[in-house]
């Protein structure tokens, strides 16, 4: 199953025609999860290979602008194009608090018709029959919200450090059963048919000759699934919640706002470096460093003029933590592909 | 003095790559008034030869996303960039009720210390010390809004018909005092000197003779300011004000979503083709039109690929009810210059 990634924005602060302000889609079975959604984010989806028809899910790291300020306009613009096909299934947002009074009308912005109520969210009553959305809680224990469960994956928001409520999301694949280990089927008795299914999807077995066999006696160990952090804003992160979570990550993309010698202002406004971001990295023991949501004054090294400054300065810093291991600097447009795995891995 | 027009945005509906989202952008003496702010008019402005900073009044039409949901990125572009400079006279923002919802932060959306309370507002009371804005109310004799007037011009909005309450703007420059007639002062036994002066500044004079000299007797008619017309989004005007306001305007942008063949369509919608811009220009004697805010199936001319539809048909359907009078279609970051006027016209 195929999953890659694509920046659609790059860059901090505000929108720019070298770098569009924070998005990016994870992109699975055809399905599009935008993470975050800047201004401009559907312009940058119209130059791009993605279709924001395919959107299915949204989130938002944190309530600064120019990780959100394109929402309205992106929900207005499929609102136009899905309205010939009310069957279209509505697109989930996740958020932190606020952002619904940001997209929702208040009475004053529209016809009386087409007003919604949804103050019962407020006070975080039920919703009423046939409303939606609602506010999620801090799981105590494990310090994380669960924000998507399915048969195939899991999604989990954890805490970032930042001048404002931010948010990490990691998306982790449930583990594949592992392969059916034939030679030894055929060593107990076992001939290739139905039983081999019944194996295969967890069921045990009793032979003829009276012998059970259990599914892990045949089975080679589960394979892991793909596991992908993606994380707001930040000068670091809250508590120990969210190393474990982020821990042999195959891909993190964590923000570096400002190069290595401006440490001291990054965090003054809550950001990192390559530094700081590498050091998380190391610590969680990622396989891939992905940068982005770098200041405007850093260009795509192919787009630099005269006086800009270097951008692949910001890469060599943070490969320099990470002992030589490759580090990404995302750009505009850039896709990443993401592998499945073949064999078991432990954190 | 110098005056032009440049479009930011020509697209409705949403931004597009050969279309920006509604926004103009009216300079006078080196400050810019905004008149609408679709998403992505700041990346708009980079891409221009003209300044955000510049920007000191914004106008918005109506509360279609398409015509302000850039607004509040483009805001905090401009905060982020004077924020060196506290002095920096604060912008000037005229729109609809509802516009103010959408731009201030509610509590939920900002830190405490961050939070400013405009309730005032809601409840139409004067504002507190210190505490700005207002509600405009209808000039119930001329059905206008008066927004701006100081020494050099008048700035007023009437009302549009639209789904949703639209308005249109027209920015009047007062007349200037005509020319002194020196052979007639000469004929008085007026000799160049300071009294001249204090003639053209309206200040009647005695000569040594006793004789009194007013200024109307030696000044010649004044010379009539420029009027640019600003139409939002409609399909028509309300009532008889707009046409006397807009009553030979040297420059009319109006609207014109879809070509004279959708004509029905583009009323339900609220819209108007070329034809119902071309007749309101007409009705106004109006010395240019403008056509704007193209469906954005239309593409630029010099953009039109395979299979797109050919634009200039709107300016062919507009010019045949003008009889011929030149219509221009507006593009991204086309300018329009507006010269000053020679001499006194009548409407």
């Amino acid at each position: 199953m195929s999953m890659d990634i694509t920046f659609l924005g790059t860059g901090s602060a505000y929108p720019s025609p070298t770098r569009g302000a924070s998005a990016l889609v994870l992109r699975r079975e055809g399905e599009c999860w935008l993470f975050d959604c800047g201004e401009g984010t559907q312009t940058q989806f119209m130059k791009s290979h993605l279709k924001a028809g395919r959107i299915t899910k949204i989130f938002i790291t944190h309530l600064h602008g120019d990780h959100f300020f394109g929402l309205p306009g992106l929900l207005c613009t499929l609102s136009l194009q899905s309205s010939p096909d009310p069957n279209r299934r509505p697109v989930d947002i996740y958020g932190p608090l606020g952002l619904r009074h940001f997209i929702l009308p208040t009475q004053d912005q529209c016809p009386a018709e087409e007003f919604k109520e949804f103050s019962y969210l407020d006070r975080d009553e039920v919703s009423p029959q046939g409303a939606q959305g609602r506010i999620l809680h801090l799981d105590p224990v494990e310090h994380s919200y669960l924000l998507v469960e399915d048969e195939q994956l899991v999604l989990k928001a954890f805490r970032l450090f930042h001048r404002i409520p931010s948010f990490g999301f990691v998306v982790e694949e449930k583990p594949r059963t592992g392969k059916l280990d034939v030679q030894k089927l055929k060593d107990l008795g076992v001939q290739p048919g139905p039983l081999y299914g019944k194996l295969k999807n967890g069921t045990a077995v009793v032979l003829e000759n009276g012998v059970t066999i259990s599914p892990s006696d045949v089975l080679e160990d589960p394979i892991p699934g793909r596991k992908i952090c993606i994380l707001g804003d930040c000068s670091g992160v809250v508590g120990d919640a969210a190393v474990k979570l982020c821990c042999e990550a195959d891909v993190l993309i964590h923000e570096a706002t400002l190069d290595d010698t401006q440490e001291e202002k990054a965090r003054e406004h809550g950001h990192s470096t390559p530094k700081m971001a590498s050091d998380f990295a190391k610590l969680c023991k990622v396989k891939k460093l992905v940068l982005t949501h770098f200041s405007q004054r850093y260009k795509p090294a192919a787009q630099r003029g005269e006086g800009d400054t270097d951008i692949t300065e910001l890469r060599r810093q943070a490969e320099s933590v990470l002992d030589g291991q490759e580090v990404t600097l995302a750009e505009d447009f850039m896709t990443i592909d993401i592998p499945m795995k073949k064999k078991k891995q432990r954190c």
